[in-house]
Order: C-alpha cells, then structure tokens, then sequence
C-alpha cells in the first residue's frame, strides 16, 4: 500500500529502518522499567529515586516518540506494540514486587547500560547511511549516559 | 519483606488491588496502542487523527499512574511491565503496519471500549470494598467514554 | 440516522439523559442570568458584585460543556438553544433594566437556590443509572452551593 | 431611576443604543448556536469543526461583553435574557439533534452571514452617531468575516 | 534642529499635533488623580476603589504614552513634565488629604467626565486631519467611558 | 442572627456539620506539625524530608480551606482556631526539638494514620446525609493515603 | 543533642532566639485568625472582605517560614505547635461563629495591632545582637503596618 | 472555480482588493529587506540596530498575515509569491553585502517612508468601499509611522 | 477627621512624614523626567537610551507607590498632585524639546543625582525616628545609584 | 570594506558559504510557499492544512536565520532579497489563485522533497569543510523530513 | 581615567570598597566550589546533594553580581578575574578529584562557614560608612547562614 | 576509589577526557571574563555591551556545566576550581580596572578568538573517540561563533 519515497536507498533505509526499530522498542521498555520501579522501589531513598525515575520516563518517552517518527518519515513503519516490546528489549528485565532503593538504583544502572551499548552501536552502523538518524542516536546517548552517570555515582 | 498498614480488610484488598491493576495493565496498552496508531496512520485525516491520539496517550498515562500509586498506597505492589501489559491487556490489538484513517479511528473506537467496558465494571465491584478507589475509576470512566464518543462521532 | 453504542440500559439512558438535558438548560440560563445583572447592576456596591458574577458565568459556561459533552458521550443530542433554554429553565427569570445591587444579590440568591434544588434532585435519581453522571452532578452541586453560600453572606 | 450623564444627543443614543441592543443579542446568538454545533455535529470532520466552534464561541462571547458594557457605558440598559435572544436573533436557527459536518460547515456559513449583514447594517447608521461605537461594531465585522471565510473556504 | 519629514501637512499638523499634547496633559493629570485617590482614599468601601482605581492609573499610562509616542512619529517633540500638567490639564483638580469613598467615587466621576468631553472633542477635529490620530482617539474615549460608566454606577 | 437555608435536615446538617468541623482541625493540626517538622528535621536525608513536608503543608491547607468553606455553605460555621485545633485533633502530637530524620518520618506515618482513619469514618457516615461532603472526603482520603504511602516507603 | 555553630554570642542568642519565637507564635496565630474570619465574614462587604483577609494570611504564612528557618539558622529550634500557638499568641482572640463584616475588620484592625506592637519590639532588642533578624522583622513589620493601614482606613 | 460571497459591491472590491494585494507585497518585502539589514549590518551600533529590525519583521510578518487574510475574507486571492514581492514592492531595494550602522538606519528609514506613503493612499481609497479593511490600514499605518520616528530619531 | 493611630510619636511622625512626602514629590518627577526624555532622545543612541528611561521610569513609579503607602500606613496623607510635584522637586527640570542622545545621558546623571543626595539625607534623618521607613529610603537609594552608575558610565 | 577572520580556509569557506546562501534561499521560499497555501487554501480540510502550513512557515523562518546568521558568523554577506529568492530557489513554484486542499498538500510535498534533496547535498559537501555548519544542515533536513512524511501520509 | 562621584568620603569608599572586593571575591570562589562539588560527588546521597549545590550556586552568582555591581556604582572598580579569586578567596579550597556525599556536605558547611565569618565583619565596618552597601551584607548573610544551616542539619 | 565503566577504550577516554577538561577551563574563564568587563565597561556603547556580556556569560556557564557534566558521564573526574582556571585557560587575560567600550568589544573579539580555535581542535580530535563529546563540542563552537561575529562586528 502506501510507500514513502525514501530519501535513502533500499540497503541503506534497511540498516537504518532495523537501527530504528530497535531503539523505538529498547526505549519504550526503558519506560516502562522505569515507571515500575517509580511505583516499586521502597526505602530510605524512596523519594530521590522515585523522582530521578520519572526524569528518567521523560527522557524515553520523548526519545521513542522522536525514532518511531523517524522511522515514519524514512518509510519505514514502526512497531512500538507491547508484544513486540516484551520480546525485543535489550533491558534484561526487571523483577516483580517492592524493590529496595539500593537494588532499584542496580536496576537502573544496569538498564541503562544495556540500552547505551546498543544505542552506541546504531550510532555507528548508521554513518555511513543516514547522517540524520545518526545524529538522533548521538543526541540520545548523551542524555542516557548522563542519567547512567548519576545513578552509577550514588551507587557507590 | 515491606508491609503497608492497608486500610482496608484482606478481601476487600484482593478486590481492590485486582481492579486496579487490571486497570493499570489496561490503560498502558492503551498508551501504547494510541502511540502506535498515532505513528502508522495515513490517509486524508492524518494530522486530525495524529493530534487526537496523543491527547488519548495523555490521558491514558496519567491515569496509569494514578492508578499504580493507588495500589502503592493500599500496600499492593503494581506490575506495569511490558510482558504484563502483553499477556494481560482487555485490548484486542492492533495490527502491525500503516493503517488507513478511518481503520485508525475504528481501531480506538473497538480499544476504547473494551477497556470502558472492564472499567465500568470496577466501579462496580470496588464500590463496597473502598470508595476512594471507586471514584477514581468514575472519573477515568468519564474520561474514556468522552473520548469514545469523540472517535464515534467521526465515524460515521 | 448516527447512533452511538451507550453503555446503559434504554431505561438509564432515558433517566439520565433527561438529567443531563434538564442541567444543560439550567446551567446555560444561569450564565445569561449571571451576565445579565453583571451588565446591569448599580449602587455602591457594583464593582464587587459585577466581578462576582463573572466567577458565576466561568463556572456555569464550564459546567454546561461538561453536562452537553456527557450527553453527546452517551448518545443523547443535547440541545442549548436559547428557544430551549428560554422555555425550559429553572430560573425564575430576572427583570428587565437596570438592578440595585442589593436587588442583584438577592437575585442571585434566588437564582442558586433554584439551579441548586433541581441539581440534587439529579444526584439522587442518577445514583443507580450511572455512577458517572451522578459524580457529575455532585461536583456541579458542590461549586454552586459554594456561590450560593457567598451570596447569602453578603445578603445579610 | 439611575441615569447616566451620556455623551450622546438623545437622538443619537436611540440609533447606537438600538445597534448595541441588537448587536448583543445576535452575538449571544451565535455563541448558543456554534456551542449547539459542537456538541451535536458528527462525520469525518468531527475534530476539526468542534475545535474550529469553540473559536467562534470565544469570539462570539468576547463581543457581546464589549457591546454590552458598552451600552452600559452609554446609559443604555443591556438586555441579553434568553427569552430576548431567543425572539430576536438574526439568525435562522438551527435544528435540533445530530447535524452532519458538512451541514455543520453549511450552518455556520449561514449564521455568520446572517450576523454580518446585520453588523454592517450597524456600521453604517451609527458612524455619525458615535464614532466610539462604530469602531467596535468594524471589529467585530472583521473578526465575523474572518470565520465566514473559513467556513465558506471549507465548504468547496 | 531635528526635524522629521511629517506625513502630514504644515495645517493638519498644527491640529492634530495639538489635539496629542491635550490629550497627553490630560491622561498624565488623570493618572497623577487617580495615584493620590488610590493613597488617600477611606471609607468602608476603600478596597473596591482602591484597587479600581489602579486600573485607571494602568489606562492612563498606558494611554499617555501612545500619544506622546504618536505626537513623536509626527514630529511634534510632546510635553509631559510636571509643570505642564500642573498648568494645562483639563481636569478641575482633586482637594488634598484623606478622602470619603464616595466623595472618591464623585471625584473621579468628575475628573472622567472632564477628560472625556475634551478627547471626544479631539476625535471631532482630527478626523479630516489625520485618521490615524483619530482612531487613537477613539480608543482612548472608549476605554475612558467605560471607566466612567462604573464610577457612575457605583455612585447611585 | 445570620441562618442560610441549608439544603439538608437538620439531622443531616448534625452528622455533616461534626464531620466537616474534625476534618477541619485535624487538617489544620497536620499542616502546623507538618512545618513543625519541616523546620526541626535533621539528619543526612534533612533536605529529601524537608521539601517533602511541604507538600503534606500545601495538601493539608488546600483541603482545609475546602472542608471549611464546605461547612460555610451548609450554613455551619467553622471554627479553626489555635485553641479549637489544640484541643480537638486526632493527631497524638510531636514532641519539641530537633528530630531525627528517621523519627521525622515515623512521625509523619503516624499522623496521616491518625487523620486517614477519622477520616475513612467521615466518609462512612455522611454518604446517606450529603454526597457532596462525602465526594470532598473521599477526595481528601486519596490524597492523605498516597502521602502516607510515601513516608511508609522510605521508612523501611 | 545536634548543636548548629551559631554565629552569635551565648547571650545574644537568647534575646535573639526569643523573639524568633515569639514572632512565629504570632504570626501562625494571625494566619488561623485571619483565616477563621475569612470563612465566618457576613455582612454587604462579605466578598471584599474575604479576599482581603487571603492576602494577609499570604503575608502571614510567608514571614513565619522566614523567622522560624532563622531560627534553625541559629541553632535554636522553633516551635510552632498548635498549643504553643494557643498558649503563646499575642492576638487577644477571635470570638467563634459568624461575624459581621464591620466587625471583622475591627478584629484585624486589633489583631495586626498587637502584633505590631511586639514586632517593633523585636525590632529594638536585636539591633546589637544580630542585624539579619532585625532586618527581617523591618521588613515584616513594614508588611503588617501596610495591611494595619488598609483595615483602618476601611474602618471609617 | 471557488466563489466567496462578498459582502461588499464589485466596484468596492476592486479597490479594496487592489489595496490589500499591494498592501500584502509590500509589508512582505519589508520583512524581507529589515531581515537583510540584520544579517549584513555591521559598525559600533550593530546590536542595537541587529534588534531594532528585527522588531520590523515581526510587525510586517504580522500585518502581513492579517491583510493577506482580510483579502480572502473578501474574496480575492492573495499573491505572496516571491516573483510578485520582487517585481512588485513599493521599496527601492537594498544595496547586497554588508551595511554599515548608518546606512541601514538611512535604508529602514527610506523603506519604511515609501510603504508609509502608499499605505496612506489605501487608507483615503477605502474609506467608501470597505470600512473594515480602512481600520486595518489604520492600525499599520500607526505601527509603521512609530518605527519611522524611531529609526529617524537615531538618523540625527 | 479620619486618624491612624500611628505607631510612632507625634515628633518621629513629623520627621518621617516629611521626609516620606519629600521621597514621593521627587520619585513622581523623576517618573515624569524620565519619560520626557524617553519621548525626546534624538541621536544615534536614541534606541537605546530610550529603552534604558523605561527602567527607570518603572523604578521611580514602584517606589512612589511604596513611600505614598508607607506614608498613609503612618496616618500622613501623601501628596502626590501636578502642582505638588512641580512646585517641590527636587530635580532642577529638564528643558523642552528635542534632546540629543548625549544630552538626555547627562540630564539623567544630574536628575538621579539631585534625588540621590536628598535620599541619603532621608536615610540619616529617618534612623532613629522609623527604622522601617529608613529601610525602605536605603533600598530605593540602592537602585537609584545603580541607575546614576550606569548613566555615568555611558557618559564617558 | 569588514572583514571578517574566517575559522576556514579559502577554498572551505567556498563551499560552506555557497550552501549556507543556497539554504537561505531555499527556505526563505518555503516559508512564503507555505504561507501562499496557508492563505488560498479552500477544500473539506481546510483547516487542518492551513493550521499544519503555520507550522512549515515557523520552521522555515527558523531555519533561515540560523543559516544567514552562520554565514555572517564565517564572514560571508547572505542575500535573502526577494529577487534573489525568486531567482535562485530550488523550489519548481506554486500557482496563483484558490487551490484545493488535495492540490495544496501535493504542493507542499512537492515543495519539501525538492528542498530536502538539495539540503541532503549541502550535508554531503560540507562534512569536511565545517561541521559546524554540517550539523546545522542534519538538523534541519530531520525538520523537513518529519514534514514532508506529514504532508506524504495525508496524500494517501 | 574615567571617575564616578562617589556619594561617599574617601576614607569611608577605601572601606566600603574594601569590603565589597572582599565579598565578590568570595562568593565567585563559593560558585565555583560548589559547582566543582556538584559535578564530583558520589555517593548514596548523590542526587540530593547535587541539586542543592546548584541552589548555593544560584545564590552566589546573584549575590556576586550585586556586589559588583554595587562597587562599581561607587566608583571602585570590582575585580573577579580568576587569578584575582584563586589568590584572595576566603574559602580554604576543595580537594580535586571525586569526593564522597558526606564529605561533600563537610566541605560546603567550612566554606559557607569561613565566607559567612568575613561577611558579618564586612556587615560591622561598612555600618558608618555606608547604610546602602551594608544592607546588602546583611540580605547576603542571611542567605549564606538558611544554607549553612541546611548542609549542618544534613550533616548530623 | 569509585570508578565508572566508562563507555570509552582508555586511550579513547585519555583524549576525551583532556578535550573535556580543556574546554571546561576555556569556558568557565570566558564566563568570568566577560562578567569582569560586563562590570568595567564605560563609554557611550556602555548599556549595549553591558547586555551583550551576559549573554556570552549564560552561554559559558550553560556550556561549561554541560562539558564538566560529560566528563562525569565517561568517568572522569572535572577540574573547575579557580586556580585551575587562572593556571590553565587559553585566554590571554584581560587588565584590570575600567575598560572603554571600544577595547572591550576588542577584547571579547581576542577572548572568544582564542577559545573558538582550541573548542575547533576538540572537534577535531575527538571524532573518532567519542561522537557524543565531538557533537558537544560542535555545539559549543555554533554558538561561540555566532557570539563573535557579533563582536566583530560591531568592532567596525
């Protein structure tokens, strides 16, 4: 049916389409890991990680919407389902139940750090192909290697 | 481990918590779903049909957190992950790739109610149990159904 | 001809539908009441009373959306017309020319008291039918008997 | 009773005050109108002739302030009951019910007509009388004619 | 010295450049007026007057500053100091030391009637000259009536 | 003197009336040991504690100004004063001096318990005499709950 | 136990921290009396009245947040418990129920009387102990001496 | 194709529209010419003159806008191309490259005094035809002539 | 008639009184100065020039506002009148016309240095008659040496 | 004549500053494309296109003065007269007269692609020229991407 | 060079200006340890820490500006290069490298502690010579020791 | 101590890391460098530079938290102490004392030179290391260039 006139060529707008795709679904799940521990995490420090998990939310919630319309202007059709979300993440998961703050702050750290080695990796094989979307994928490591920088720094 | 004093005696909490995080599970895929939409739709209503679903995406977040944070403070803890949303959502799905404007408005008006449908009837069976968790099922109710009547209304 | 699919019963249709209907017409006659001695209040105490009854137009104007937005949500045509409301309204009415402020407070007073009977007569019959309505008509209630007690205050 | 020093000949405040009596009832008119459009229109183009409404209203409601105290201003009682609107409008009516969106567009085209040779008409005979009140009624017409060009540019 | 090349001829400049600096004495006067009511005001309604009478003060301002700008742009230096006002205002002048609310009430009445008279003069004589000195003048007079419409009916 | 006609019986009036004024000194008692607390914390989670009774103060003055312009309308008068609030709160009290954070926190769990279960109790008995009442208390116990939650959480 | 380095002499402490204290009993109690006459006000002036009585519980409020985290500052703790408040308050008291507006206005004209009288007080005996609280209570008593004014000059 | 009901005869529309289209070119052209001024302006007074144009932008791209829009409120289609703006424009041009401080006041000063005397002549050419798009003229022509003053007065 | 019981003696009144009406006689003028010349200024810094007369202009006219309070809240009625202003300030006037940019710079260093000497006379006399007004003379010297500095500054 | 000490070479700087010029043209001609449509656009979707038009034009602005302000920051003049636009755009034109709304989106894809592939080439030369000036030509061809797929996916 | 006329004698401007070199040398130096702390510290604490170290920033960097600023309207040139701040800061220096929450909280109740010491003798000396300067040491001490008092409230 | 797994290899991270540093010294010296002179500056163009200064001081310090923030991000620990900046920035300095308003446009032209040539080596160098810090550093450089073509200039 309806068929965008890509700017890219076909090999190109795969390796950037699939870059895309797999950062739309690392990202909402980001989110939604987030948000679980917002509601989960108990302890001492309830309230500063409960507040720094929203800033968190923002972040993902923002950077999804800007690669799944990426992906939208480039032709190719993002999937952004549940299902396809809880099956293609690169965030390990996260447990069921109350989570205490030290190990909710772990969480995150790991989390986080799963999505940027990924995100990293899209920075790269998109160079060559598409200087755009590349520079989407740099703008949104910074912001994740920011906020993995701070939970990293009170976990110590 | 952590134990909330709930409020509330031990059935009437199994009622309570179930209804919300049935809700809770609902109202994510609902975000998703509008999201997913928002972003596949095409045909001559896109921009209307575009805007209208990222005010069904606010709606559904805010009222996602409202309800987490309201089994939080019964002393339940609340499942909000991707896998959950998957498995346990009243929504029939949506299909993958672009969708046509007027399938767009269709789909929402099938999500929306289902998820009215299970809503009404947790204003039902939580209006004995805890009539703080009752009014705000009343309330996400109204806010489902006005939307409903709005992707009704165009429709026809 | 269009026919949306509500989810009461035709028997609680007609109910509150009649409610929300009757509320309209109430509510928008309350609003011309209101903008009426805003218009034509005098004596010293004008400037007070005329920025009084703006706050009585915003909530009235507000409230009249919510009430017609609720009918068209269930599938009743809501009709404001000023035939409708001229025909159909609770107020008593209020005289033609210019009004003495203690004059423009009693009627106001009057004109409360009036809506404010017939509002609560909505929350008891709409109790059963749909709780959501019901929540309506209570929070409508709420703002003008508040107005109401602040013009009798200054009635005295 | 109380009588305003005005500005005006006797003669002169029998044509202004007669336009700004007239003026008030057609604007409250149309602010009826265009909310009953609101509420009951349906079809494609729902969204956009609902928003597009709420414009008018706004501006329908600005106006007929203005008028009014402006009458007020010139010792002419204003009278903006609905039973006054609803026996003198300029405007044709509406009919009750459900309207189609492009019966809604239809409507509106002939409303905001109906109101603009009126003000036009107002224009004219008060621009010796009081140059004040002239002023308004030209900014009135230009907003009213703004909006019937955008409903008569969607009617094509 | 300076002189910039008006758009107007040597005998239209010479009225509507004297209808600017009238009106400019005028509205710095009736600012000053109403600053030493807002100060010396007392009275059981001292709250409703003193804060209305800030608003004059806001008009007035705002006011002064349009014409002496306007007689500006037209290459007539303005003169807004204090003995200027002192010696050329219109209004009949304000009796120093505390006063009464409603002799407050009559006082402003008064010094807007005053101010009103002249600037509906000044519309009179620009309107050959200048039209767009004249529709300033227009507007200074509607807003001034307005004001002078309250104080009027709060006097009754 | 002064007797506004209550929209309730007089036996309804009794029950509300008592219900309206504990929940106004028990507000007002958690706002005063709410910023008791804010300025006496200390301890290594002074600031996290410190900003976040603020917000108890905002919640408790907002309902309290509610409950008791409530108890107004009904033609109740409220009574709020220090010796009134002293003397009737369900709150145990806090003791003088500096307080731990962690004493701070368990003191907070304490007082919102206090007020929730009075509160829960006012929900019960006004639901038969006035559903606008119990809609505030309702509305009241949500907001405690979700902020008694919160200190339970970071007080494991 | 917890013992802040403060910057004041032993004995400068005590006459400093002294009128710390006794400036919060003070300045709580006249928000609770403010407030109690903003909710029982009766009478013509009613609204006027209301509102004015909002402004100075605003002041209130504000400088009792000032003195009582001054005297965190300097190591004293603050106490501002609803029975000190009770006990300590230098407001000679509120009589309960309704109260007529021209009353009301005299009981602020004494409240803000009294508690003048102590603040300048203040003002005297901290000049050589501590210039930063004299310097706060400048600026409060600057606020309450305007608001003193304004309820006099209402009084006439 | 598309017709608009005009309100005004055809005689009057011709003059009007002529009007409005050459109104339109030039106050584009005049965004155009102060943006070049902007980017090329160099010499001590670059940053006041750098900011002063780019007060004239926004001033023509609003009139612009509003003239463009009256013309299809009449029924005339607007031209705004960039081909008609260049072969169009009352203004004489702008010299390429960088402008030294004192010319570009010289260049803004000759821009604004050729739109300046056109737009005066559409004022006197409308007054019979359409008194609406008189007032808007008006209203430019004050905006334009206040800029003129300015850039003059710093010409000295 | 009307007395505030003023909580200073009649001799500190007397000094304070003097020195309040003083401070308002030349903070109006210097409002009134500073627009001449904002409306005036010719020369290539006129823009900026004119801009910098509106702070001060906003400076002069807080601070009037703040001493003819300070005076009323003391029972001294302000003066603030055209002939009051003209005869008693103590800014050596400002001649008519058009006034070149480095003109209006050093007629700005001379009016805020009239002023200033007198307000520091203002501070001396004042401190141990009303250690509140003193406050408030030291805080308006404050600003008006940062607007005579940077007059100087740009007078090199 | 002002010369500015370019951070690149010659030959680099010949490059950068052919496109930084080709981009300004470019964009300045889609800002006037897009407000041509926005103000002849007549069709059902009406206002959905001339809302969406507002849109392009705000980023075409934007854009245009971020690249005529880089050129001037590297020391090259940029030309944005409406000659040179009309001359140099890459844009094939628009017609004159009404356009219906099919006709008008086909037109602002039409528009955006062309400028799209000429800003993909602007990225490609100047990578190793400026990747300052790069970076801002990725940023602004991601904004016209994300429109023409709006524009595309409307065309279905 | 250039000299301002000092409202002040020598003697008294050697020591007022003195004192505010001293200050804007440490509260520049108090901004840039704090931020050096905001970016280094780790710790469980982390996320509060770091922004309350950007609340002592804001707070130095507004106070160093007024003190600046402030010498320069006295005619002393202020001095705040960094050579100038490492080499007279009152502050006895932060270690390099990451440092832990509990010793950031250490670090920043010394440095708050050492620049409040030298602030309150600059509030002494500057008393005779100058109300103006002093009254600024007196508001900056009192923000310095809220602060203070915070870092040992957490420090317990 | 605390480490943190930082994204880089470590001879990535080596030059990362020291471009990151480099930077931060460069940019919180141009901040107090720009603050220095926006304090000394004199002469007629005093009010322009003064203004213009503070934006180059809200760029600095906006940049130079974000470089010292991604330092913490890879790991390594900034350097922001002020004897570091006065040992280690690439600006040359600036004198001490008042600075005319020609030399100090001079002196930002040399001071923003002289950082804009090192930030361009940063983006050089760190390409391949580290896109996400090149991309800052791009950035950076955008908006020092813009900032120096201003000052340029106005150096004509």
């Amino acid at each position: 049916m309806y068929v965008v006139k890509s700017p890219l060529s076909d090999a190109d707008l795969r390796i950037v389409g699939g870059a895309l795709q797999g950062a739309l679904v690392d990202l909402i799940d980001l989110s939604l890991v987030a948000k679980q521990v917002h509601w989960n995490v108990v302890g001492p420090r309830f309230r500063s990680v409960h507040l720094q998990l929203d800033e968190v939310v923002d972040v993902a919630r923002l950077h999804s919407d800007t690669v799944a319309e990426r992906a939208s202007a480039l032709g190719v059709s993002p999937d952004g389902r549940a299902a396809t979300v809880a099956g293609g993440s690169g965030i390990g998961g996260v447990a069921e139940g109350w989570v205490k703050d030290t190990d909710a702050v772990r969480a995150l750290v790991d989390a986080l750090g799963a999505v940027i080695t990924r995100m990293r990796e899209r920075v790269e094989v998109t160079g060559d192909a598409d200087a755009v979307s590349q520079d989407i994928f740099i703008g949104i490591t910074a912001d994740l290697e920011k906020h993995h920088w701070m939970f990293q720094a009170e976990n110590v």
